[in-house]
């Protein structure tokens, strides 16, 4: 099967790429001497978590879904790193009756308590992790809160094992340099291993040590104290992840085959089957990157984007491609190039949220054919 | 089943609301002498169409996946309002095949030529409507164009049949006052009946003289020589439709339960397990009503929006309530209201794409009790 035998819209992963962007941040995690737990809220694929932890090793999600999922892939050693509600608790302790080592977060004394009061109820063992807030704040408590130790101590207790410390520096998604996102690594670095020594200074255990976002992950210049570092996009990076200075542009994995629906040379665009559910409505890379809109164009063999190319406007089932800089639209846009009815490939913006549309992967190895299909796990 | 006893994040639909917004158009439909063929990509269930049909009636989809669910439903006259790209003609031929008439749309000779072509290859007779444009500037000619008769003679032929013409005026969406709502709905109106009558006085048929958004179907004030109407949000509503006074609040059907999954004293935030995944990341409706975010925030059983509050910031299963006005964040917000662990519903910004990311509603008649489960067709 080749990319023309598609049904459009479709999702790509670009397998070679893939490989080779886990193999950067495997020997980043090996040079900073942690443990790489991927993730997985980006790809929420077993396949992928298999490249990545090189097995069924240790992995992060963000959903019940995705932890039942993995987990019946064989997943055992997974952290749910959402803060944990008390009322999903019985669904977990059912995981846990399956041998999953599922850890939890939370920064609330009250859920701690709460959470080792229904572990003594179901006669289990809830491993969690208290959430540190190194500046996104998001979740988290900061390192040197007063609120840490009570929240230690109300999870150092029958039904509940406090199972370490987690910080997640997701303001690096804003910085504006290189230098500042190694700042916030360091500041995320630095956080989390001020809270694990107050821990262990109080007499209480501080096992895992995690940190993790992308960019962090990628421009931190040690991680001393720490044991694992979480990013999840770097997989297959994305338009925003380039505007940043993460990735190049031929190392993006993932993108949206799509069909021209409509060529409208009054209005100078070119329209395609894929809209805001397509490609999601996420516009955060035009911040760093304008005229980014929602994608850039390649063709469906193409390496990288054809330049001056964007998905400008998005309706439900509607892309409208035009010219990326206005001043560009004098000319006519490429017409011939897309004749109604062919095919091209959009660059995701943000591809967390542009994969979530799917059901599965078509894998590719960089080319036209399709080498195999990959599922994943959306929902709740 | 209550609401209390449902997973977080989860859709839920109020019944009663829904069978009063369809009531309403199935009235203006009347009143305005046209059927309703409702749009079916908001909903995209089985049970929403045959309440807003009042049976198995007419439908409009924006998917071949939506097509092909209704059908199995007994939906049998279906119109695929999105440009068709030939290689979807199979995929169509099947459903034919099944005594389904699913009418196309295209605006293009060459995809009207192919369709022709194809129908002759298949043994079949493709029914398709002229896409007219009649100011949104998204898909289709101007009432005007000279591209019609070509597009309509090569539909007049073998393989092809000429259903009629259809017109879209989203940029309804975008108008400033129901006054210019109701210029835009004439000038669907006026454009569509324009393409037909040229149509008709070249000796070619034009059968379905189609028009359709929510905002026009709600304002229009009259539909000479129309002859139906294809809203699709209206079964809903939302906070986009409330800022352009399509509807009341309290007549906005659809919301998101979530659960509070954290207090934030110190930045003044509640954080709750709904994001942009699970609200989806549309911000349109802050244009006309600035604060709105990402939703506003409902008590459990509430009927309305509690005053102030708005989900301000999402991130990928996070979302952050705070205070829609920045003059109100020098008081606290009412965390008492809120307990960690409580659940709170979220009106959606733009229902047709928060509604995406589910595959049921979880149906109430606007108390706390589930009174059904209905199932959504998503993907492609």
């Amino acid at each position: 099967m080749r990319l023309d035998d598609l049904p459009t819209p479709s999702l790509i992963l670009d397998r070679t790429r893939l490989e080779k962007n886990i193999a950067r941040l495997q020997g980043r995690a090996r040079d900073l001497g942690v443990a790489l737990r991927p993730h997985l809220k980006t790809a929420k694929s077993a396949r992928v978590a298999e490249l990545a932890t090189g097995g069924k090793g240790p992995i992060t999600v963000s959903t019940l879904a995705e932890a039942t999922y993995f987990a019946g892939h064989g997943f055992q050693d997974i952290t749910y790193a959402v803060p944990i509600v008390p009322a999903k608790l019985d669904t977990i302790a059912g995981l846990l009756a399956k041998s999953v080592d599922l850890k939890l977060i939370t920064d609330n004394e009250v859920v701690a308590k709460a959470i080792a009061e229904r572990g003594r109820a179901l006669g289990v063992t809830f491993r969690v992790l208290i959430k540190i807030d190194t500046g996104l704040g998001r979740a988290g408590i900061a390192p040197d809160s007063e609120a840490l130790l009570p929240i230690a101590k109300a999870l150092h207790a029958s039904g509940a094992e406090l199972a370490g410390v987690l910080a997640h520096a997701g303001h690096s998604y804003n910085a504006s340099s290189i230098e500042e996102i190694k700042e916030i690594a360091e500041a995320e670095r630095a956080g989390v291993v001020k809270a694990a020594e107050r821990l262990r200074a109080a007499g209480l255990p501080c096992p895992i040590v995690s940190v993790g976002s992308t960019p962090t992950a990628i421009h931190a210049e040690k991680l001393d104290g720490v044991t694992e570092m979480r990013p999840g996009n770097f997989v297959f990076f994305d338009l925003f992840q380039l505007g940043i200075e993460s990735c190049e542009v031929n190392e993006i994995a993932v993108s949206v085959l799509a069909s021209v629906s409509g060529h409208h040379r009054e209005r100078n665009h070119i329209l395609i089957d894929a809209g805001g559910l397509a490609l999601s409505k996420d516009t955060g890379a035009n911040r760093n990157a304008p005229g980014t809109g929602y994608g850039l164009v390649c063709l469906p063999g193409g390496k990288v984007p054809l330049p001056g190319l964007a998905v400008l406007d998005v309706h439900q089932e509607h892309g409208l491609i035009g010219h990326q800089r206005a001043l560009d639209a004098i000319n006519n846009l490429p017409f011939e190039r897309f004749p109604v009815g062919s095919r091209l490939r959009v660059l995701p913006n943000h591809v967390c949220m542009t994969a979530a549309m799917y059901d599965r992967y078509y894998v590719t190895e960089g080319g036209t054919e399709i080498v195999d299909e990959w599922d994943r796990v959306n929902g709740w």
